[in-house]
């Protein structure tokens, strides 16, 4: 098994990691999210993982960086890979509902709202138009962009886009058991409230259907003048399709290998669908001797906060597989 | 006349130009800023100013660039050289009462209290902390900061804070007429407030009699590991000033010659006390055949937006004199 599936088609000297935090109130509706002990606290959970990654702890709340299941969170594993590799990373703030603990690039907009019953982004196009700025400002410091996102409930925003946008996809959780059953109901219901005319422009689809990431990550993509690799699993499939809808260059992705071996949700295809090409970055966790990180190639977690891609990167900046996992496991039992 | 005062002892390969944005209550005092068309409207000027760098234009409000006197405001010239140099500048918001209109790096403050009555900046430590997260993240991007500040009626906490740390100072304003017995009275009644026994520690006089830029500023500069030019006159001075009593480095001072040649301030006996060197840029405004830009000769407006800075860092990117100010009267004419 290799780390990564390929070895990359780009080059970089001045590499950036972002992620791009948000809220969809979807989280909130019970069996969407996993990213958090309660649906209600799921709200948190960008604050605490940007927090944890800024700054190696999380000192906000009395909270350990586990999923309920024991599970350690993808954040730790983006820590461990910016320690790893020194590279201080920009959180961009889409719109949250609690004001995060660490500085943000933020662009000031709102928590996503249920797009069963309203238009989710109703500034989704002014967003994307802010987003443009920070990929602005990034490309005056960087040649490679690496940008995750941290959205709870935001595979089935993403659901929802990449269907409203004519493209057939099932989508991963962070479930063990993915609840197909409930993000196809909320999904049916959205596509449902905005009718069968399916709005054409893709920003007018995030405003209805999508989360506040999808229309920033999109518009950082849109200007940034590098190479961009969009990290994260079916999220940034949306923020990918998006951007092919509006006709824009399409940015290579980077996700886990326990995305791509999700048998319940259909990246692959869906990346080919959508026409992008993405790296898989395998660490093998199943063979480290932590029971919680063997868990993602079960099925649960798998990915978020950009901690494919930030593998990935660190993999690309000479680390290797040892270095990497040593790195996590090194910062896992630190806090256990 | 030369352009810059003197030839920097710093060399640099990756510029950031970056500008600290705060709110301090005071601004909206009769007779303390004039940096807006009233007090309370001086509170929207951070925002309008950073709209008007990062876009070229204010679109928010109908609005022109232009003090009430008919003034071009050191945003259009910040904003002149930043399309110069090609250099897209970072917006720190320390603490604004209206949510800015370009995507700025928010450290989450609050705006600063007026310190006659209450603690100015009650989380100045932790501002403090957030702004080293600042500067930490601009270190790995950048060899070179140069960083202003845009905080209406901020040279009167300015003067709150030189003072109480010992360092007998007047200040610079934006009125031609410097209100001083104005802000003397301010100052005066908030050095009897917090007491003959002032804090002895920086951050306290911050927290104290300060506003949310001094705390965020200081912070930036105690963590990055290049060269950082603070662009600005008095207000940058009570930076430094926080710099030397944390024991911190002493950053470079940038500003423009009319703040040196205020007679009714003391920018450089202040800068001598502080133990801080400063460049001078004089860009010969009284011969370049525009009323407004002439009346910076005579005392109005002076500095601001880190316009000083941005001047010197565009002549030390290769741009001459002649240029800088064509471009700064092309920007002036096309909106006029």
């Amino acid at each position: 098994m290799q780390f990564i599936s390929e070895k990359p088609r780009f080059t970089f000297e001045h590499p950036l990691f972002a992620v791009v935090l948000a809220n969809t109130m979807l989280s909130t509706v019970p069996g969407i999210s996993g990213a958090g002990p309660t649906p209600e606290k799921t709200l948190l959970t960008p604050n605490l993982d940007s927090e944890l990654v800024a700054k190696g702890a999380i000192t906000s709340l009395p909270v350990k960086p586990d999923t309920p299941t024991g599970c350690p969170t993808p954040s730790t594993i983006t820590r461990s890979m910016t320690a790893l590799t020194g590279l201080v990373p920009a959180f961009v703030n889409a719109g949250l509902v609690h004001p995060p603990a660490v500085p943000c690039i933020d662009v000031y907009g709102e928590p996503g709202a249920d797009p069963r019953f309203t238009d989710a982004v109703p500034r989704a196009r002014e967003l994307y138009s802010r987003g443009r700025l920070v990929g602005e400002f990034f490309s005056g410091y960087s040649d490679l962009l690496v940008l995750g996102e941290c959205v709870p409930g935001g595979t089935t925003t993403a659901l929802c886009v990449l269907r409203a946008l004519g493209i057939p996809a099932r989508v991963s959780s962070s479930f063990v058991d993915n609840p197909h059953s409930r993000k196809d109901e909320v999904c049916t219901a959205v596509l449902e409230r905005i009718g069968n005319s399916v709005p054409a422009d893709p920003l007018d689809v995030v405003r209805a259907a999508g989360d506040p990431m999808i229309a920033v990550a999109a518009g950082i993509c849109a200007s940034y003048r590098g190479t961009v690799v969009l990290a994260g699993g079916t999220q940034m499939l949306a923020v990918a399709a998006v951007l092919k809808g509006l006709g824009m260059p399409m940015p290579d992705l980077a996700t886990t290998a326990y995305v791509r071996d999700d048998a319940s949700a259909s990246f692959t295809a869906t990346c080919a669908d959508v026409g992008a090409h993405a790296y898989y970055v395998d660490p093998d966790f199943g063979d480290l001797g932590h029971a919680g990180l063997a868990r993602y190639c079960i099925g649960e977690v798998k990915e978020g906060m950009g901690a494919g891609g930030a593998m990935l990167l660190a993999s690309l900046m000479g680390h290797s597989p040892i270095a990497i996992t040593g790195a996590i496991l090194d910062f896992i039992r630190g806090y256990g």
